[in-house]
């Protein structure tokens, strides 16, 4: 028997080697100690969970399906649950057009080892879901950050003059609906014109739309694959309307990608009829998935409400925020000058108050959104969340003294 | 709304332009049809799994765990269970050298991203599992191919002489148990050389052991794992022994290497504990995973010998075939100039009864296994097996005609 492995002498590829031990791992220990209270992950509510119909679904599946467990094809009939539930989104599409994933994650990693050469360029806005870049490092992808407006979304202008400049990245990744970090909605004319710039130029938009079930006011846009089924490739997820833990989402992509993508997959962790699909498909069945979202929508309208009042109250004058119409998040921007990754220790320390800092979506670690910080909604109750706000309140009072 | 996508304009990465729809992916449309006598793939026999007790784990988790659903950090007593199974593999390991896996195949994409440079050579059998060969694919890896076989395994001569040459792959990968496709047990002596040539050329080894708790003999050997803890990265899974729906499996690596499996785990599909891994933990915690074993082995070693004596009653001259003391696959060779992938078509029209042609096996579709086939003991009753192997010799008997 050797002994004990120096990290140094680890067989491993160049990049591999640079990794470092996740500064939001480290920073995660810190939020999810007990007794903090975190608006700083993107938890859904888990006591919104159904999971006395996921029971159900269960006991069901393996009392009644022989081949529950075993290795199986996809399951048909999931997909056409999803070809439904993507209609109620305003899209057209056909079973064959849809590939289960391991969740949006997945889907997203899938895709960008498709259509990603090592070194090729990605243009992405420089605030971005983390979760995303991960997906990039191990291609060393080129980053073409464009700027992003917690208000309008993503500066069509520049894409456009990117593009116009000769760039031609592997593709664009966006989130239309429910926006990380800023919890925006784009807005249809914004909608239009970034569809039209990927048609014009051929380049193929990744639409992350984690979030897009969850919407709170009365008009609702269609995402992006609803204006163009070609260049846009839809990831979406169960992960937000029923569980994180089932590790169940979808792409919905041009059909002649779904046998491709079914090879990475199996070459990743074997493209099989997962026992958690079934349970999906079972809860599905039962039809209710619609009554659940309508109490998810009510609840996290309610928080983000809460939330949003609570800013009102308790923020310094100079403060700005989102309203956002979906998704999970309020995107906060101080004053610049703020730097909300030093504050965040003091935050926990005095007030035991968590947020994720704005550099966390900073592309490549950028700075630009040193003075902001994201807050969830969605996974404390209200009036958790109105003695979190009141809390981070006196941190930023603090701070400017 | 854009017509449908000509596949010559998707935006493909090269290697991903020059996927087919798998081979095997078509040949798995005729073999699992109805009423097929199939020895084809590597399935366990569903009517063993132990169904009743996932139902109750199943429920336990929903009852009992308020977050069962939710994401959440790595489960820190299934990794303990797997340090209790390893030692009864004769390995010694910590709970902070296990990584958990969606399955077995995660376990090799991982470590194969986190240990390959493209265009980099790779050591492998010439007869090896394809889910394995996938995994390089979008690499673009050298294959250093080395001669197996069917009784002794891999030839350690090759090797060493390869490796005396200067070739410095980025690993080796290799089945010291239940060998996919071989059903070969590596001797003891093989295996402490294998381990010395590691450990003398520092050359890491992937040992995929998803069979090694599936023994039928009285002697069983430890892994590789227990002769080297440096230079043996280990592979295994609860796919063959308990269900592989649940998609749970493990590493056992040198500890700095699992923050980065954590990282790159975290951009595939998010790390975070499963509803299934958490079955798992409550049926492992309920003690019935021993006594499953038991009867497992004992059904499989059954059908084993099943297989063989029908095989010496129904196979013509001239074929030989291997008698495995692990695993789910006996590997039979044909006199040279048979060619059983030509062979599988007649013999699915003629007596509706299916196996692996070798080449299924062969290094980038290399044809030195042509006169080979697998057959899998495991998924089929024994009378069912009997009659799948008499229609078998019939096929061959014609062949020889």
């Amino acid at each position: 028997m050797s002994s004990t492995t120096n990290p140094s002498e680890l067989p491993l590829a160049p990049w591999a080697r640079r990794l470092a031990p996740s500064a939001i791992q480290d920073m995660l220990q810190h939020i999810t100690k007990p007794g903090v209270f975190s608006l700083a992950l993107g938890l859904p509510a888990a006591e919104l969970f159904p999971t006395q119909g996921m029971a159900e679904a269960a006991a069901r599946v393996l009392a009644e399906q022989g081949g529950a467990l075993q290795y199986s094809a996809t399951l048909q009939p999931l997909r056409e649950h999803v070809v439904a539930l993507m209609a109620k989104r305003g899209v057209r599409c056909s079973p064959q057009q849809v590939f289960l994933t391991t969740g949006a994650q997945q889907g997203m990693n899938l895709l960008a080892r498709l259509m990603l050469e090592p070194g090729q360029a990605v243009m992405l806005e420089d605030r971005v879901y983390s979760g995303f870049q991960q997906v990039l490092d191990p291609f060393q992808a080129r980053r073409l950050a464009v700027p992003t407006d917690a208000r309008t979304g993503i500066d069509l202008d520049a894409v456009q003059s990117v593009l116009a400049s000769g760039e031609r990245p592997a593709f664009l990744y966006t989130m239309s609906d429910g926006h990380n970090p800023l919890g925006l909605s784009l807005a249809a004319e914004a909608r239009e014109r970034l569809v039209k710039l990927a048609r014009d130029y051929r380049m193929p938009i990744i639409e992350d739309d984690a979030y897009g079930f969850l919407h709170y006011e009365d008009r609702v846009l269609p995402p992006l694959r609803a204006l163009d089924e070609q260049w846009v490739y839809y990831v979406g997820s169960f992960s937000k309307i029923l569980a994180p833990a089932l590790r169940v989402g979808w792409v919905v992509v041009p059909e002649p990608m779904v046998f491709r993508l079914a090879t990475v997959k199996e070459s990743s962790d074997i493209d099989t009829a997962t026992f958690t699909q079934r349970i999906i498909l079972a809860f599905l069945d039962s039809g209710k998935l619609e009554g659940h979202l309508v109490r998810l929508r009510q609840e996290y309208r309610l928080r983000r409400d809460t939330l949003l009042r609570a800013l009102e109250t308790h923020l310094p004058k100079g403060a700005s925020w989102t309203k956002p119409a979906s998704g999970m998040f309020v995107w906060v921007e101080l004053p610049e000058g703020n730097d909300t990754t030093a504050l965040l220790a003091r935050a926990l320390e005095l007030e035991k108050v968590a947020y994720l800092p704005g550099q966390a979506f900073g592309v490549q670690g950028g700075r630009s959104a040193a003075h902001c910080m994201r807050l969830n909604f969605s996974n404390c109750e209200p009036a958790r969340i109105e003695d979190a706000v009141a809390r981070l309140g006196r941190v930023l009072a603090l701070a400017r003294g």
